[in-house]
C-alpha cells in the first residue's frame, strides 16, 4: 500500500466512509461528554440569535448538532450533510424527534453538495487527532467556500494546536527499559527494535498528567476558519519557547488542540472545548510524540524550537510531524530533529 | 473477504506471522507476568526431572521459555521453534544470555520442522482468546504426533475452558441504554442497529468482577493435550447447569480458560495458569457474550444448557461459539440460543 492506484484511492474514501456507517465511531463521539456539550451550549447560548437562520451541520453523522438546533434554537432551516450511509438512519432520528420540518438530511460529500441556498452558520465537529489528522477540515473549507454568505460564521470559527515538552517515565519503562532485565534475562538487543517499533510513531489516547508537563503549555498554531484556505493545510508550522519550570527528564511533546466558537451577537462570549490535560478527558485524549532518548532538564532551562506539519502529498489524510528542538540554545549545541509519520 | 483465495489464505499466515515478526505481540505476552511466571515456575519447579532432557518450545517468539529452560535447569537440548521472523532476533538473544550451546533457534513452520530428533518435552504458549482462537493448538498436536517421544510429556498437558452467567451492567449501558435519551433527544431508533453491531460478536478483553458472576463458574470443555486429535477439534460441546447464587440481571456468559502444567515427577504438584476472574489479570482477560435481552434472575434459578465451538471449515483460525439455554426448565420455555461469529 505504498502507492494509491489512483487518485480516489488518495483518499482511502471508502474506509474513511465506512467507518463512519457503522456506530462505533458515533457512539465514542456523542459518549464523549465534553464534547458533545460544547455544541449544545453553544447552540444553547446563541438560541435567541439562531432565530431565523439557515445552519449548515456538516458530517452530521447521528444528527446531533441537528437536532440541538431545532430543539433548542429556531432557525429557518438545518442542513444536515452526511457522506456516509449513516445518513439514512439520520434521517429516522430526525423524524423521531419531531425535527423534520426545520432539519433536512443531505447524504452527500462537500464537493458535490447542492443546499437550496447559503447558510449563515456553517457548523461542523471536524477535529482530528492533533487537529488536522484525516483533513475533514479540507471538506469545511469547500463548504464555506461555496455555501456560506458573505460575513456568515464558522463553528469553531477558529483552533488551536497546543504543545508541551513533557515527561511519560510509565510509557518509556513499559516500551524501553521493559528489555533491560525481564525476568532476569538480558534483552537489551531488542531495545533498537523497540525504539524504531514503538517511538517512531505518535502514540495517540495519551492522557498526560498535568504534573508531567515540564513548562507551561505553548499555543504553537491557530486556524481561522474564516480565512484559512485549502492550500495553507499544505504546511503549517510554529515556533516555542519553554521555560522548564521544574527538574525532570524530558521524554517527548504532547500535543492537543482547542476550539473556540464566537458568539452570534457583538460581544457575546466565545466558548472553548479543550482537550487539553487540564480539561476533562475527551476522545481524542492527547497525542505522545516521544524523543529517542530521554534528557534530563532542569529548573530554569529552555528549551526552544519548532513544530512542522506537512500533509502528506500522496495520501491526503496523513501527514508528518517534525519536532525541531534546543535546550539552552548555545553555539556548540546543535538542533535536534525527529520527524514522526502520521500514519503515512 | 468471505471467501479465501486459495488453501493457505483460509490461515491468513501472512497476516498471523507477519503480526509475530514485530515486537508488540510480544511484549504484550512478556508483560503479562502471571504467563510468563507461569512458565518460569514450572521449569523451576521441574528443574531437577528436566537435566539431560530435550525440550521442544513450539512458537517460542522471543525465546523466553527456552532461556528458562536453559538458565534455571539443565536440559541437554532446546530446540526453540519460531514460524515468524523473529526469529532471527531470537538466536541473537540466545547468544547474548549465553544459552547457544543448550538452545538452538528454527525458524520453521510445525507441519514442515525437522529436528535432529524427538523431544521429552514438548512446551508451548498456544492459547488463544476462549482458548481456541487462532487454532495455534493444531500447530501444537501436529509437533507432538510427529516429535514427541512415546510417553513424553506436553506443557500444558491439559486446558479448560471455563463458563459463568454473568451481570454487565456497565456494557449494557454503554452499549444499548445509551441511546434512551443522550443530550435529552430519543434515539432508541438506533438500538436495533446497536444490538447488531455491538452485541452480535464477543467482546474479547473483558474484565468481570467477581460480584457480576451470577453462579460458581463451571469447567465445561477440558483438552487432554496428549489424547486429543485434531479432528476433534472441530466441534467441541460441553453442559452447563448454573444455580444462581444471587438475585440480579442475566447479561450474558463470560468466558475464560486455565491451563494446568503436570510435573516430570510422579505425584509431583500440577501447576496451573488460570485467566479468570478470581486470578490476576492476564493479557487474555476474559471474553464477555452478551444476550440480545437481559434477564432478571433470582436466587435459586437454575440456567441450563450447553456451549458449542464450531471452527469454521473455510476459515481455519476462526470459530463460532453457540451457547444455548434454559431458565428454570420447563415444558413452556423454550430453549433460548445464540451464536457468535468469531469472527468470521
Ligand atoms: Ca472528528
Ligand atoms: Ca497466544
Amino acid at each position: 500500500h505504498q502507492t494509491p492506484e489512483d487518485e480516489e484511492d488518495a483518499w482511502q474514501d471508502d474506509e474513511y466512509f465506512g467507518n463512519y456507517g457503522t456506530l462505533r465511531l458515533h457512539l465514542e463521539m456523542l459518549s464523549d461528554k465534553p464534547r458533545t456539550e460544547t455544541y449544545r451550549r453553544v447552540i444553547l447560548g446563541n438560541s435567541a440569535a439562531l432565530r431565523g437562520k439557515v445552519v449548515m451541520d456538516l458530517g452530521c453523522g447521528t444528527g446531533v448538532i441537528s437536532l440541538f438546533c431545532a430543539r433548542l434554537a429556531q432557525p429557518a432551516a438545518v442542513y444536515a450533510v452526511e457522506a456516509s450511509s449513516m445518513a439514512k438512519h439520520t434521517e429516522e432520528l430526525v423524524r423521531q424527534n419531531g425535527c423534520e420540518e426545520v432539519v433536512t438530511v443531505f447524504q452527500d460529500r462537500a464537493e458535490n453538495l447542492t443546499l437550496p441556498g447559503k447558510v449563515d452558520v456553517l457548523v461542523s465537529e471536524w477535529m482530528g487527532n492533533c487537529l488536522l489528522f484525516e483533513y475533514m477540515v479540507e471538506s469545511v473549507l469547500l463548504a464555506r467556500d461555496r455555501w456560506l454568505k458573505e460575513g456568515g460564521v464558522m463553528w469553531p470559527s477558529s483552533a488551536c494546536l497546543t504543545v508541551v515538552p513533557c515527561q511519560a517515565f510509565s510509557d518509556y519503562r513499559q516500551k524501553m527499559e521493559f528489555w533491560e532485565k525481564p525476568y532476569g534475562l538480558d534483552f537489551t538487543y531488542l531495545q533498537s527494535l523497540a525504539q524504531k517499533e514503538f517511538l517512531s510513531q505518535p502514540k495517540f489516547s495519551h492522557l498526560l498528567l498535568p504534573e508531567d508537563c515540564l513548562s507551561a503549555p505553548a499555543d504553537v498554531i491557530t486556524l481561522d476558519m474564516v480565512t484559512i484556505q485549502v492550500s495553507d493545510l499544505e504546511r503549517l508550522n510554529g515556533g516555542f519557547s519553554f521555560n522548564v519550570d521544574k527538574s525532570g527528564v524530558f521524554h517527548g511533546f504532547t500535543v492537543w488542540f482547542s476550539a473556540h466558537f464566537q458568539s452570534l451577537e457583538e460581544d457575546g462570549p466565545t466558548q472553548e472545548l479543550n482537550t487539553g490535560p487540564f480539561s476533562e478527558i475527551t476522545h481524542w485524549k492527547q497525542t505522545l510524540f516521544m524523543l529517542d532518548t530521554p534528557v534530563t532538564v532542569e529548573e530554569g532551562d529552555i528549551i526552544v524550537g519548532s513544530i512542522c506539519l506537512q500533509r502528506n502529498p500522496v495520501w491526503r489524510r496523513h501527514l508528518s510531524i517534525t519536532f525541531s528542538w534546543n535546550i539552552n540554545s548555545t553555539e556548540d549545541k546543535k538542533v535536534q530533529t525527529k520527524c514522526f509519520p502520521m500514519w503515512r
